[in-house]
């Protein structure tokens, strides 16, 4: 069979399943990344489970996103996670190297191997020929472990790209005009697979760019093949011995098609507040902006910013702008201040931010009031640059440098000077060390966590009764969110590491007495969440089940959920129902005791479960959708439990 | 009479008052300075005061202080604060730009001239042959305003300054030194006037970091004379035309007399936490720290980061360790990456931060709980790094490289290499413009100010009346401070520009019933605080006489005053009293209303003021210790006003 880059990556990689779109596959996971925001949580999870050392070829730990330190909490953070990627046999990534995505493909990045990461963007290093994906922390956290990674094979799309780009249109309108023609939804349960003669000229870090942002296409990953670019980019950084050709079959094919003609295209921009409102630049050329920004893993490469510098040389930005430069990795940071582009944009007004994610992720550089900031960054939705009326604006890097300088959005087509020659540099500076290399074994069971104040271990969880009784203490509606089961922001996320802390917020949208009420059961007495439909949609953040499981949260029957949010369920050993007859959701109401009983054997045979409501004669049934995997996992109170289990098995 | 240089500087700005020591002196103020964090507070001010115009020389508002923009707020104060400087004929100062007194130096100082500004280290322009002075808040909008800045004759302390310093140790150790031998309060009602042969090997910016902590030892202010290094200086930044000389008349004497051998210094360091805690690093050397920090106004220079980069040039720093780079000025920075001053530092591990305070004023660059933090700053009192159990010490940059390099805090002469040779560029780069340029008059008058959301006009604020009768509504003991009166810290400072925001925490450290207690009784009614000794104690913020004020604050009166606190009252038009009778103290009780009539010819005549006790058939004499300006400006109900009645008088 003639296969595509996708499928030969994932079949050199089956562990389980069938690669039929749709079906549940297992694959085995080489490299693993997390970062500082998702990896303390991860960290504590390979404790929970009793790792000893990672399983996978390569596994990185990057610091890029909580760099404030307006206080103790992120460096303290930062001194755990050094300590535990010693004692893990992780790489470190220290702050100030840069973002993970870029850093990772400069150093550990390999064609052909399989990278699980807890960070939506995980998918920039298909740009590598690699199949890189996003999820949850604590799947991460078991690939570490050594367990396959189970997702759902993808169709493939291919994306047939011919020609060549324009002058002043480069990587970034590519990604942005499949998002005008698909919007953000476009992508979902697919691989998006480039291909065809229009690669020749996109580099590596061009590719990187269009990777990174199949994030806000939904798809599951992006994958390039790895090919000569790809080996040029590897001999520059030192490593051509790690390159591998991978390109698909002639003749190949893949469950949808796409062309794009780079030839055709012209600067685009997504405007407010979704990265998948685009139009021409041209379109709303003329509006005023507040701030310029460049940087983010969405535009991380050496040329983005050159080609930034080059545009503003010798000039100044308008009056009153803020320029804000945020470098994305140690590396190329050094190169830009070595060939003289630091200092143009320094003279021109640019404000030099240190290596990292930055204002990306709203830490940082958020924009004045109902101002308009143009950012070279991957999203622009409502509030995610810190500010709540924002008005944010997504381009390229030529976009925002024009715009710098006129001080109004601006198609860079309309300047008055030729379009600069820059290029990624064949020699970048390597004369230093990035990250801190994983520790031999012996060494790193020396090693203690370095547990700052606010940092907690994850309790142990008790398994699944045969028999439960809970009482309801929620009855919730539809379209339940993780941000209303748990919310982001900087109030709650620097408890991040600390569940005890974290979980007093839990609920607290819907209803500000759940925790004061789950503490009087004294949590070990357990309850019951009843919910409507679409249960647990939104952000994926793990926290959403951890904090409710550690409340004492044992059951949750609703007319459907959101799937990342089950999944989590599961993994954290909360049984999670359906209702047989959805009508049954009016029956039941706060105070009610639920009784469920041979619940092992009924999950095991894959049957209904029926709920007694004690005292009201009542009797509901209930089904599931679980997996023999997944039933496994929830009887032993969680993943944390089973993959303890099974490595006792083994031993 | 031969003169020194302070003296000659004060007689030439000479208003009213007698030049001995101790005797308020009226000074002509030349120049002004503001900063953010309190100048949004300063253009409110200015906007009460319906100043149309700065009347000074040269004024300018830097944005150094809080630039982390998490949210919209500080962007919004900036928008403002650029408005501001547009509407009232000042320099402007874009965030990036860097710390306001060193680009101060850089472009707007003056020898023989004074400078006032709103943030505590302005005498670092003393180095300039200036008499450089920190004030509150309203005291620089009084002299943006063209009024004379009122202070004590200082008495002038001679330092003189012999040999020269040896390899490894630097002008930061000299000041050090100062702090060792007199401690934190040594300086306080003195000006510290450098002179003698030493001079010679320290340049102006060397000069800088000396004069900057003598804010450090309680100075009124540090002079340096305007001699050939002045002149360089100011040749190298295109400014030779502002150059006078300005030296001590030969014979000239000091009311106080200090000698300091340059050639006999060692490299210095102030241990935990006090800046007067001062130590050779020989004696604390092997202490193992977390971060190592180099920038602020204490150590603004070229100089300053390009001999760090020298000692860390083609090495590493401690594995683990924090090694945060702060540029002061983007004139310099620039001219750091052009001569790879930076690329060393990043190459060696460096943290490159925007040009700015950042960590010098916690915001930022936190060190981790508990570990040590060696820092090129000015201060390290206990959680200024915004770490509650900081441990911060303060010392050199030689010291701070050395140390990064190995982990341990070090004695940079036993480093084995050799002493680096670096100098402040004799052409720096200065090919851009760093301040937006003040706008002609008819140009101003079209200003709109950009007040963000949390931008409050300061309110109107009535004449104190000839009688009052207010009820006692707290009764304090000794020594409140006035964090006790208004906290500052990141809770607090973000409602900085909004007094109907901040007033909400005013008090609540000791009664948290304080606010909602006067807003039931919708403020205007009025209301007294009875306090005991040293009453207004610590920082000079002027929220902490604003805030109650605004809540109907009238009448205050303790056993006795903190000085700046006192003066803060009369401002803004509270009436402070002090008991006859210390013992008529305990007399009195939450709940009394107390009675004050004929409040202006007491004043006015400098009588004492009788108070009754309504009901309580109690009579209680109290006394002021006004001068006739302070009535005016008292009855007038603060110097807004006054500042305000005043023009109409002369129009």
């Amino acid at each position: 069979m003639k296969m595509n880059v996708t499928q030969k990556i994932i079949k050199d990689h089956l562990v389980s399943g069938e690669m039929k779109p749709g079906e549940e596959v297992g694959l085995k996971i080489d490299q693993t990344l997390t970062q500082d925001a998702t990896g303390t949580m991860v960290m504590l999870e390979l404790e929970a489970m009793e790792v000893e050392q990672a399983q996978t070829e390569a596994s990185a730990q990057y610091v890029d996103h909580n760099m404030i330190q307006a206080d103790s909490r992120n460096p303290d953070d930062h001194l755990f996670l050094e300590s535990a990627a010693k004692k893990f046999g992780l790489y470190y990534s220290a702050p100030g190297n840069g973002v993970s995505h870029p850093v990772h493909m400069q150093r550990l990045a390999v064609p052909g191997k399989t990278l699980l990461g807890s960070d939506s963007h995980t998918c920039a290093n298909g740009c590598m020929g690699m199949l890189a994906m996003g999820a949850g922390g604590i799947d991460v956290a078991q690939a570490i472990a050594g367990e396959p990674f189970n997702v759902k094979m993808p169709k493939v799309w291919g994306i047939y790209l011919d020609g060549k780009l324009p002058d002043w249109v480069s990587a970034k309108d590519v990604i942005l005009e499949l998002l005008r023609r698909h919007d953000v939804k476009g992508g979902i349960g697919t691989v998006m697979e480039y291909y065809g003669p229009g690669l020749k000229s996109l580099s590596a870090m061009d590719r990187h760019v269009i990777a990174n942002m199949g994030a806000e296409l939904g798809a599951t990953g992006t994958v390039f093949p790895s090919d000569e670019e790809v080996k040029r980019f590897l001999k520059s950084q030192g490593r051509e011995e790690d390159w591998v050709e991978l390109l698909a079959d002639e003749g190949a094919s893949y469950d949808l098609e796409e062309t794009v003609d780079l030839s055709s295209l012209e600067p685009m921009i997504a405007k407010p507040s979704s990265p998948g409102n685009v139009v021409p630049v041209a379109e709303v050329a003329g509006e005023e902006i507040y701030q310029s920004y460049i940087g983010s893993s969405a535009n991380p490469g050496y040329r983005d910013f050159a080609i930034a510098a080059e545009i503003v040389k010798g000039k100044a930005v308008s009056e009153g702008l803020s320029f804000d430069i945020n470098p994305t990795s140690r590396q190329m940071l050094t190169d830009l201040v070595k060939d003289g582009h630091v200092a143009s944009l320094l003279s021109a007004g640019g404000r030099l931010h240190q290596a990292g994610c930055n204002g990306c992720i709203g830490m940082g550089q958020a924009p004045a009031t109902g101002r308009n900031s143009l950012r070279t960054t991957p999203r622009n939705f409502p509030g995610r640059s810190g500010t709540k009326e924002d008005s944010v604006f997504l381009c390229s890097p030529e976009t925002a440098a024009a715009s710098a300088l006129t001080g109004k959005i601006t198609d860079p087509r309309t300047l008055e000077m030729e379009y600069p020659d820059v290029k990624d540099p064949d020699h970048p500076n390597l004369d230093f060390k990035l990250l801190e290399e994983p520790l031999p074994l012996e060494e790193a069971k020396k090693i203690e966590l370095q547990r700052g104040p606010n940092i907690a271990a994850i309790p142990e969880m008790e398994k699944l009764p045969d028999e439960i009784k809970v009482p309801v203490i929620l009855k919730l509606g539809d379209n339940v969110s993780t941000d209303d089961i748990l919310a982001g922001g900087s109030r709650v996320l620097p408890f991040r590491s600390n569940l005890p802390e974290i979980s007093k917020f839990t609920f607290e949208m819907l209803d500000d007495t759940y925790y004061e009420r789950t503490k009087e059961m004294d949590f070990e007495k357990g309850h019951a969440v009843i919910g409507g439909s679409n249960y647990g949609q939104g952000s994926s953040r793990e926290h959403a089940a951890l904090a409710p499981r550690y409340l004492g949260l044992r059951l949750v029957v609703v007319k459907d959920f959101a799937r990342i949010h089950w999944q989590n369920l599961i993994n954290f050993g909360v049984l999670p129902l359906t209702f047989k007859n959805e009508t049954d959701y009016e029956e039941l109401e706060i105070g009610d005791v639920l009784h469920v009983k041979d619940i092992k054997s009924s999950l095991q045979k894959g049957e209904d479960v029926f709920c007694e409501v004690e005292g009201k004669d009542k009797r509901i049934d209930l089904q599931h959708a679980l997996s023999k995997r997944q039933v496994e996992i929830l009887l032993e109170g969680g993943l944390i439990n089973w993959i303890k289990e099974g490595k006792k098995k083994t031993q």
